[in-house]
């Protein structure tokens, strides 16, 4: 196998403070503009008791890890199954860490199975399994 | 149930054109500077041929999908189990549809599942699944 990906490889951590600034602009850019995002006023309504960032924007920092590790492109050809756990406030760090856990090698070439998470000092806010392709056959 | 939400029920289509403006914004926005994003030299070597739209960015158009529908806050206390199936380039424009398929009453509340796929033209670009808590038990 030429791809050079093992099972147990980890992800270097990666850590993102996020700003209301960053979600303001996460918001125009995206286009989803839920105010509870990025309306003060409406979020304090809200369970949170005020703003959260797009459970995306936390995403995007872990496919900017894996894109920064060895995994140019992941996004196509893969896969993601995650469960977004909690909330993300601004001010709060955002930790990225991953595992190579699996690699399946069937007809239609090699997939590469890493295990994710994100975490706020010790909540966990996502976590679950990235899929993608390394080879095809 | 309160929720109002029913097996059967159709999210509205919603379409969004890509523009290689919008993607350097998403970059900036969500630090995910990969430069087969947004580096045309370095994505006219690569097998797509020119630059491609983040899937995150496509994903933000089914979650900002999810929130005019009215699953405001769906990301929390949720998940996506989604497949990464093509690229979409600078001047496509993607569909988002999706519909509730399944209402799962379990120990921990009513969880929603959605079949989702965003396309372009005949195309699909992402497909599965979003599960959306709906009560607590």
């Amino acid at each position: 196998m030429q791809h050079g990906v093992q099972i147990g490889d980890v992800l270097p951590e990666s850590r993102h403070k996020v700003t209301q600034d960053q979600i303001d602009r996460y918001a125009e850019a995206s286009g989803d503009r839920n105010p509870l995002h990025i309306d003060p006023e409406f979020a304090k309504e809200t369970m949170f008791g005020r703003t959260i960032a797009h459970g995306l924007l936390s995403l995007a920092f872990l496919s900017q890890a894996m894109t920064a590790w060895d995994w140019k492109g992941w996004a196509f050809g893969g896969g993601l199954d995650i469960a977004f756990l909690g909330p993300v406030y601004p001010g709060d760090e955002v930790a990225v860490r991953g595992k190579v856990t699996a690699l399946e090698i069937g007809e239609n070439g090699v997939i590469a199975v890493c295990e994710v998470a994100c975490t706020v000092e010790d909540r966990t806010v996502i976590a679950g399994t990235v899929r993608r392709r390394l080879e095809t056959a």
